[in-house]
């Protein structure tokens, strides 16, 4: 169980999973951002209070009306997430001890902040925090973010839960905005498996304590909106960095298509392809998986199109395959880091994604989870 | 090297892969289909021969070439085929000696049909065919099909070819229609990995040796059609007993939507999930995953449309989790054959599809293979 209380009301806004299916407390928290008055998120592991019906959406209501209470303030103001198993009810009497708990230790600084991180893992092996400090007109704004999820494959896919906060002075709708923006372009980046959990959820929550007003300063809101982005980038990073099983680092670059859509969608089929993740588990440099899986991700080219470069090494250019030293790739690879370039030369839009290999422990962890 | 000719021309129709980077022999073979004219398909196993540019075609060409002149008959005749690693060029002189060699050894029936079967395999572990006769008008036809493919998945995804060959008297037309809506109904409905091949090949052979005519009867029409669709079951069913790595043997019905399209995009999100197949490996009820899983297929529902049924155990049912004795349905899952039925109440439109689960002897199998 964690607590994120603001002394003061924050502007808040959320992102939250496109799942048909959600747990209750994404239905509970979404329908309250963006919002101007919210005061605390109310987090807990082991189970996400997923597919559970109404009772579920009750619960998840009562989590946020308990800490309300203590904070003397409307349940509105209270945002709830929960991460685990799916399908079973939340054991309420545990939940509200813990609540009482929690509520106890409240306090600042960084040793909480770990505390909190730690408190909202499951199978993460690490707490993930991110912070940036920025000067403006003199003072300094602080945004910091906490994450949990191994990958975006945390068992049951109760994966992905981030709370990002700032003592900068937002309004609810510029902080919905630069959200969306930076997990597009962080969280929504990543991938273990492509299977998209029923609970993942970003939160910002900005409390304005620095005394410094962003919105209506260009120059204020462009940096803002980037160390936000540089905090859910580094989230995202660590998240790949603790993911279950894995035992590589995969960067994918793609360059050079017409649209940002297209070489998204060519970055997302080379991370998901199980053989390519399985390739770079055993640091083989099999690039004909990589290709053939630009190849079905649904975008149009031909493949003298195409060229591919792995750890600097030129494999495929412009449809032909290179000679190269493959036991000088493979040798790079086991270093644990992956660099895949893959370069079009059909327009200017580009994207990078990070992913991991797929390894024999990835299974062992994820086929006995619930019996 | 395999090799299937026929005596006399015949009718003959492919369905090729959607990857847009293909192999040389499906670009060759992909142009000289439908055809009234055909005489024989030839098949190398080991090298697919595929991103290997202009010079992979001129092979391709070659070998259809090099059989067509033994066969005393044009190169557009002959169809192509390659399967195995990606991105080298064939060796040409291994190759034309094996032509050689096979053309000496052509011959009819069972033991020759096995020994073709058997030269197409890469890590298949069985040879596949499947056979229909029909009796029509007083004569009996046959339909005669062969494939090879350690599921979607064997290395290098050089996955899934398949030769089926009649007697029937049809035209190019024909063969071409009933071809594509078997490939659909059978082959299509396979998956392991989603990784989709650059080689992916079916290709039907009709050479009217029986001497009964099926285009414009009706009721001939329909029992050949329905024939083919069940000699192309078969050898999906059969890709997928044989997957690489697997254990068990997955169906997936989903039922209750408005479109066959629908149905069939939520029944390839579960069959591609790697958490859904860890679970199904681990023989583990986590039946949160299927229905995540049903969630992000992109089709719209509400949680209370569906209900998921596992080797016959209700477990949950519109929108709420039904407790369930899970040591029971764990127990029949270790038989190694898992039925997931996912009924929605939003429409007509049903699906079948076949899958397996993913072990971590995949992720050995595929984690070095060029290296």
């Amino acid at each position: 169980m964690a607590l994120f209380v603001s002394r003061v009301p924050c502007a808040a806004a959320g992102v939250f999973t496109q799942n048909r299916v959600v747990g209750a407390p994404v239905i509970v928290s979404r329908a309250r951002v963006p919002a101007a008055g919210v005061r605390a998120v109310i987090i807990n592991s082991g189970n996400s209070n997923a597919c559970t019906g109404d009772r579920g959406i009750e619960d998840a209501r009562s989590m946020t009306a308990q800490l309300a209470e203590r904070l003397n303030t409307d349940p509105d103001a209270v945002l709830v997430c929960s991460t685990g198993v799916i399908g079973h009810f939340l054991p309420m009497d545990k939940v509200s001890r813990g609540i009482q708990e929690a509520f106890g230790k409240l306090g600042s600084g960084t040793e909480n902040l770990e505390s909190a991180a730690r408190g909202i893992m499951t199978t993460d092996t690490v707490p993930k925090i991110a912070c940036r400090r920025l000067d403006i007109a003199g003072r300094t704004v602080t945004i910091t973010g906490v994450a949990k999820g191994a990958a975006m494959i945390a068992p049951n896919m109760a994966t992905m839960l981030s709370v990002v906060m700032t003592d900068a002075q937002v309004t609810p709708e510029f902080a919905d905005r630069v959200l969306r923006q930076a997990v597009g372009q962080s969280f929504n980046r990543i991938s273990v498996d492509g299977h998209t959990s029923t609970s993942d959820t970003v939160l910002l929550l900005a409390n304005g304590a620095a005394a410094v007003d962003i919105v209506g300063d260009n120059d204020a809101e462009t940096r803002f909106q980037a160390s936000l982005r540089e905090v859910c980038e580094e989230l995202a990073r660590k998240i790949i960095r603790d993911a279950e099983g894995a035992g590589h680092f995969v960067t994918v670059d793609v360059q050079g298509l017409p649209t940002e859509e297209d070489a998204r969608r060519v970055a997302k089929a080379v991370c998901e392809s199980p053989l390519v993740k399985t390739a770079v588990a055993g640091n083989d440099p099999n690039w004909g998986r990589i290709v053939s899986a630009a190849g079905y991700a649904g975008i149009p080219f031909q493949e003298q199109d195409l060229s591919l470069i792995v750890n600097g090494v030129l494999l495929y250019e412009s449809g032909r395959p290179i000679a190269f030293d493959e036991a000088k790739v493979s040798g790079s690879m086991k270093q644990g880091e992956v660099h895949i370039q893959l370069k079009f030369r059909l327009g200017g839009a580009a994207v990078t994604f990070w992913t991991c290999d797929l390894t024999a422990e990835y299974v062992r962890l994820n086929a006995d989870y619930t019996t």
